[in-house]
């Protein structure tokens, strides 16, 4: 029988659907490789094919915008939003526009052309993790910035135009619609019970162990109890805190960890599948402390969304979460 | 300058990518093909390879479940919900979840493999209308059901399993998000006015002209004012009315007609897209007469859904509205 599942946070329901069961082999999975490219603007010694640098990590005294770092922070040189400019909110008739004001950046996270998050050593992982929250510290200070989202596309099939492994960070005038779901779905847990519900969540599932994936000291690895997609993983810490930027060192050691872990159980489990990897932390500027709790998300593009899903937000899942959770276990080194 | 603009329905903000501004020949486009398959189990002389049908439009008193068929409805052999059962509404700790009750139909389009509603005649295109208003008359009978959804994924890349022309039909225990976000947009428009927000976009699109693609004494296609997606196309009743299956013949004729055109005009201009065509109508048992207006959305799928849109429910779209209308004015036969 297949289940409806509700999603503590947002109150989406998934339907898991196991007339139609997929498990790893099933799936047509489209594997990432990363081909060699000599035209690629993210390598060591391409500098001069990207704009200039925002921050870097550098050893040997090397200059800005030459050989010789380890991570770059480039503006995206086709940014989805531009940093220059007033908002200029508009009305057209009973249509509301205004200009596309934000911030567009890109971490490119190694200078190595087919390194990948799952390959890098945690140490690399980590530093990532310090330019986001030096990205995101820096950008926060402007006050036309609303929200902050920091994602990952890996491989073509999810939406990566180049190969060389960068995330992309957009600063947004706007709090978007998912953020403000999550955020209000916390807000009324923390009304109703004085409670976070991410701890809350954590706390069951610690206990309960079936969509347990992996644990650290700091941090949690789950498959959510109501998956949009087969082997979606929520990365948590254990303890309470709203805002990415404000997690302590061993935080981000154990996130560093941890990622490069569970993002080699799913090369291992699905071949080197596409990924989104997503960072949650609450908005900018509204007060969150006490219920919003910053956390990651890694979907793996294993399905395709259609109509179904385009008209309802019902999301129909394949692979229940609890067998993903197996798999992933299962797929240690 | 990108804009960001706010759809008045359901308010979610998109982005109108200026800067990466793609005209029909920029897009990576996947034609849709049909190849033959004699072992399709949708094709006329098959009707061994389905489950019994439940409705079919036959001439010379064919017998069921036999060929001789214009159009057939079944349910669909691997549903994602069952019909049999009870919801069970249960808890576990904090989350909830109930048995996948519901209704999983296809409606088989036409008996010939290489149809499709592009190149079907508009007498033909009217009755799978009527076919999907016979089912949805039917299955709102079953008070269990609060939605019924009708969706049709046309080529692979939308999601189609089958190529030979279909669509489906799911009746779910809950109104989804999308929905209900559309719904209660409506309903907060219609409370403050007093009208209907969707006559009211009719209203200022018919006068205003950009936006609009194909009109006739009766429907209305437009580009909306902040689609998600290029080429998103809306086509809806003049005559307010919110559930599709209480159109009148007038509208169903000239919705088939409107269809056909439309999808023609996809075809020539972004060659043979495939799409997601979805009907968007009121909740069962809701009173929502008077705010919500049935229409039909088509969704060409020429981007790829990325981590920014999952991680926000942003999208970013590279065709300005304005634009894809005048491209697919100019796309007549």
């Amino acid at each position: 029988m297949p289940e409806l599942r509700k999603d503590p946070v947002t109150g989406r329901w998934v339907i898991i659907s196991t007339e139609r069961r997929k498990r790893p082999t099933d799936f047509r999975l489209e594997s990432v490789n990363i081909p060699p490219d000599s035209a690629c603007p993210f390598c060591d010694g391409h500098e001069h094919m990207t704009p200039r640098e925002l921050l870097a990590h550098r050893h040997n005294g090397s200059g800005a915008n030459s050989p010789g770092w380890d991570l770059r922070v480039i503006p995206n040189q086709f940014p989805v939003l531009r940093v220059e400019g007033t908002l200029d909110r508009q009305g057209e008739g009973l249509f509301d526009k205004m200009n596309g004001i934000g911030a567009h950046e890109v971490i490119i996270e190694s200078p190595r052309h087919d390194d990948t998050l799952a390959t890098m050593t945690e140490a690399a992982v980590e530093q990532v993790l310090w330019a986001f929250r030096a990205r995101v510290q820096d950008l926060k200070q402007d006050r036309r910035f609303r929200y902050i989202i920091i994602f990952k596309n890996h491989g073509a099939a999810a939406g990566a135009a180049l190969d060389h492994t960068h995330s992309q960070l957009i600063a947004l005038p706007i709090v978007p619609r998912e953020v403000r779901d999550e955020v209000e779905g916390a807000k009324a847990h923390f009304t109703q019970k004085e409670r976070c519900v991410f701890c809350d969540i954590l706390h069951q599932e610690l206990a309960d162990g079936r969509r347990l994936i992996a644990e650290t000291a700091d941090i949690v690895a789950v498959a959510p109890y109501a998956p949009r997609f087969p082997f979606e993983t929520w990365i948590l810490p254990r303890r309470h805190q709203s805002l990415f930027e404000d997690a302590q060192r061993n935080e981000y050691t154990a996130l560093a960890r941890v990622l490069v872990d569970i993002l080699g159980r799913m090369n291992r489990a699905l071949r080197n599948p596409p990924y989104n990897l997503l960072i949650h932390s609450a908005p900018l500027s509204e007060p969150a402390g006490e219920f919003y709790h910053w956390h990651v998300e890694i979907i793996p593009k294993l399905t395709k969304v259609a109509g179904f899903e385009w008209a309802t937000g019902f999301y129909l899942n394949p692979t229940a979460p609890e067998e993903a959770a197996q798999v992933l276990r299962d797929a240690r080194t």
